[in-house]
């Protein structure tokens, strides 16, 4: 009944610290829709640590909420937002990009096999560390094809970039490759969007040279994910260099994905960019991934993916899953073949020492 | 600065018994998208409450998003959404039913001065009691002219019927009223919807024969709102025979009402259906807003509309609003002449005695 | 069985020109998707008549194809588009503006019953010449109001004017009227545009002052109808400031309103618009109108408006109705009371004089 | 500049039956939108020849047009179309079917390289004649992931299923594979949807054994292609078993797909469907295309696909193209490397053994 949990990283409330401020406030009375000076501060920390004065800052209520807004405020109608094929807009999220009515472009995401075969670095896991990612190369490639002769007004037009860091499993993006992603995206004049839904366990890892002054400069919109790293809710949307449109709320509020009571998210980002909170809990489920990714090599398991952040995926054989999950919750990913499971174990923002001896004892 | 806030009924945060649940519960470990024990436990409770074991219980994000998903799980793409001119659907949600693609097609719902002259339980009121609503006659004419003749298919058919109760204006349907508009879309087959954003404040006024038992079986869909009734946010949506969809979520995951830590919403729904508190502190806010119309009255003040429930309208000189303005902050409704304005003046689940009393200095 | 008809002006092919052509050309090859030169020698003729050199324009399939792409392309996702409540996108095309995710926003267009009792210039018409058209205060004051205040961002802005000329109820603005209109939406910054669906009957009126190149001047896009003058299908779209996207033809495309073989629109186009043929045959209608209208004031009949176009509009007793019906096809407007409707009946572009005589034996 | 063209099969006007005939019926007074007795006619005759008395038959403009109205009527909104990834819908309609709230789910349509070495039919041919089509296999497979375990609603369901016939690439279902495709999808109760743009070429090539009829009773929608086979343009859409919907007028206005004057495609098809004409300028363009397929092949030309129906596929050098481009048009294909072009050569039901003999001059 009351299993470990290891299944993502949204199965908890929020920062104690969050909870608080919230009783705090609660009886003060406050103007809602984002126009309050909770988010203001919240805005205005996030933009000092960015080193973007000039961009402007919203709260959003979800994660799918600000992929769906973002990208249809960035494209125009006859344009498609290029992804990878394993990118959250492109797999999960039911559709709700092409229900605001755009297309999206798929890249390959997984290396080929001469790529992983000589991962040096990982001789574990089964992907590299590419597997997620969308390569500056094919990117180029694919924008050339409709540079390349005079009509392609029956396709579908690229007008957006999407990717996510962390992406869907885990990996990271160097800031070389960003760097490369980003010098095609403003060659051709085409906005980059990272969705950073769980972006405090890509900064906080051990294997990044990226910071978020890194993605704040090479890339036209972010978002600082807060339902995964600490907050009950929310998402903070940093348009690097100013919003797109002159009236961003009616486009949010359209997509679902403003909040009558906007304070509440301002208050919550405030409450995580006060004394560094966002990255120290981050930091925690790094090294609580760290230690179970230790653990785990030392059993023996084969690493599925050479993740650098919280998302850890092994491969088990179906008939020690079937006991492992009488003790332990865990992420169904896929199955590599009859008899075996690839599985993930998140860590977050709470994750204990404990937690992990407790784990360990089930694998 | 810290002026008393009469603006609305979203200023504050949520009732404390729902703060110390969120506390208690914050490192529970719970399935997301809706799927948990608490949001079972909260749909239970008000089944058993409507009186309707075959509804569907769904826990969405906000009243805009509510809105726009429920009309558009009602309706065929050739269809639109009949609403009172005011309803909160045709004049406040930023287009958002248009955005997923249907028209709202309006019946007035300002009584001809006819109507209001003889209004003899009001008589400080400009508008009798029938302001915000649609009436039976004008719905059947409406829907009547599609049955006239043989061919409309030019036009935009009517497929479902937006009422909200309390409306935008703070009025009420009598049950019979009620009544007549769900026997005339029975008649047709049009589903009837019905916001609750401000259900409580409905169901507890003084004047009102209307319980939440009618209108679970007079409708065909409505919602229980928590924004404005002592939720942190969140609206709950009953379908009294069941969704209308095998898949309802994908669907409120398109229109950004769906929570990924859908527990969250489940959680204070159960609170609010636990030991009546949701039409305990509805009650309150009742009291308090007669408290205030009687203040009102006994001022000599002019009652814009007779409104039986949580909102109160007056009509107020702009020399003397200026004044007022600097002590209390109201909600802008409109300008009726160059020197005369209304304004909003809101009561909620957390208004005090004291609220009242301090406000009142300033009137 | 084969009964006369003055139903529509959309009822019969196209001039015996434009089917001459068509079968002159029709083992030509041609390239499609209107690049062929067709197309460019009609955007030549008609950029040279309307004094516009800088115009794009465009051939699209069909009235509510072209109102709902240039809508669309006019307007920004937050934008609706300001008409007439009679206005043929707000009553007539199946929600396809809405469908496109956005809200018609309606003005009256019915003149008060004072405006039209003074109406001297047209005693027998129950409706001035006003009917159909918004009127520039009504605009104005419309528009003023989302800038009266700070905040309207839960409201739809309007984005975009329409106006049809001639009206639904063939009424004529004059060209005073148009410039008013014209220079509010300049000072706004709001795109004009004019629906030309039966734009030759408008500028062939005994009653007009305004001519193509006033229109070319005054609205940012209008359309030059063909459908019901003279061509099988097709309007013309000028866009009389340049095209506002870089990439017109995939939107054109998307909204269903491009056709494959779009030098059939070109070469009709390129017919019409060679030796005055569109102007001739639209006075045609205008002088079998003239005549039409005579007949009826003789024969005692009321005009139910005062129409200078093709349209003309009487009230018949249903008595003499039924018997008329068995002759005659005619247009049902609408009921009057239970004894008397109005009936449209339309010249075209092909109307005799013979058809005339015959239609005034059974009125 | 009066350059021969094998571009494609949509460069001529329409059979000079159907001229004839818009000529004798030119000033017939016809009531508009299909509800006429041409409409009536063609679509009985459609109907008897199909052996689908219950069929309903719908005449549209053009073929992105049929296919954007007939996906959006055959899904959910929480659904998608499954597509070959090289299916127009995929790849050639501006994304349209995305502007209209989908997703297109698009499976593999290339044979691995296995497959087609030992085609030993076409030993010519780079790619056997599986190019352009989906395989009931992947089919399958794909559908049953939504039915392996309990929760995909965070993905797009397959909701109908697109292919075309023949593909893009000139292949052909054998009856067969049709028929594997249609039992997949009725055991999951999936629509199928066969996009006939070029249906004519299919039926008469020699090498199939699919008659209309099949496909009438294989799958639940299907149209007849006019544009590209002896129409000006216009489609003839059949829902074997009646349509989806109860009032298809509607949707079709609302995606571009209505012509006021209905009957102007009525008359085509009823022409076309005349004395066997459709078939019998369909065989013309299939004769053609043999003709022409013979004559490369003896000229040691390799054709790209081995195609059976009326385009035909080569490679050609670079050097060589550029002085066959000064007196062929052709469509351009694709680069397959520095030196090499694959390109289009597409018969009609116009081409003649002239026009053979004249472009076999310059190959």
């Amino acid at each position: 009944m009351s299993k470990i949990s290891f299944s993502s990283d949204y199965t908890k409330g929020a920062h104690p610290r969050i909870l608080e401020r919230l009783a705090e406030t609660n009886f003060e009375q406050i103007d809602g829709y984002g126009t309050d000076d909770y988010c203001k501060s919240a805005a205005e920390k996030i933009k000092k640590l960015c080193g973007t004065p000039e961009a402007d800052v919203f709260f959003l209520v979800g994660g799918t909420q600000t992929n769906q807004t973002i990208i249809d405020m960035l494209l125009k109608p006859y344009e498609g937002v290029v992804a990878a094929q394993t990118g959250h807009v492109a797999a999960h999220e039911a559709g709700a990009i092409e229900f605001s009515g755009h297309k999206v472009l798929t890249l390959p995401s997984f290396p080929a096999e001469a790529d992983s075969a000589d991962g040096s670095e990982a001789p574990s896991a089964v992907y590299s560390d590419q597997v997620g990612k969308i390569r500056a190369k094919d990117l180029k490639d694919y924008i050339d094809t409709f540079y390349g002769d005079d009509n392609h007004e029956h396709m579908v037009f690229p007008g957006a970039v999407y990717i996510s860091h962390p992406t869907e499993y885990g990996t990271l993006y160097s800031k070389a490759e960003l760097s490369e992603l980003s010098d095609i995206c403003r060659e051709y004049d085409i906005p980059l969007f990272l969705d950073g839904a769980r972006l405090g366990y890509g900064l906080m890892s051990k294997r990044t040279d990226v910071t978020i002054q890194d993605i704040a400069h090479l890339v036209d919109v972010f978002y600082i994910g807060g339902t995964k790293v600490g907050a009950l809710f929310g998402e903070a949307v940093v348009f690097t260099k100013g919003a797109p449109t002159k009236h961003p709320v009616p486009i949010i509020k359209q997509h679902g994905a403003l909040l009558a009571k906007g304070w509440l998210l301002g208050l919550q980002f405030d409450t995580l960019f006060t004394d560094d909170l966002y990255m120290n809990i981050s930091k925690n489920a790094i090294e609580m991934a760290e230690l179970l990714r230790k653990g785990l090599l030392e059993k023996g398991y084969k690493l599925y993916i050479d993740s650098p952040t919280n998302q850890q995926f092994i491969v088990m054989e179906d008939d020690r899953l079937k006991e492992f999950s009488e003790h332990v919750r865990y992420g169904f990913w896929e199955k590599t073949d009859d008899k075996h499971t690839v599985i993930r174990l998140a860590t977050d923002w709470a994750t204990t020492k404990e937690d992990i001896d407790e784990l360990m004892k089930f694998l």
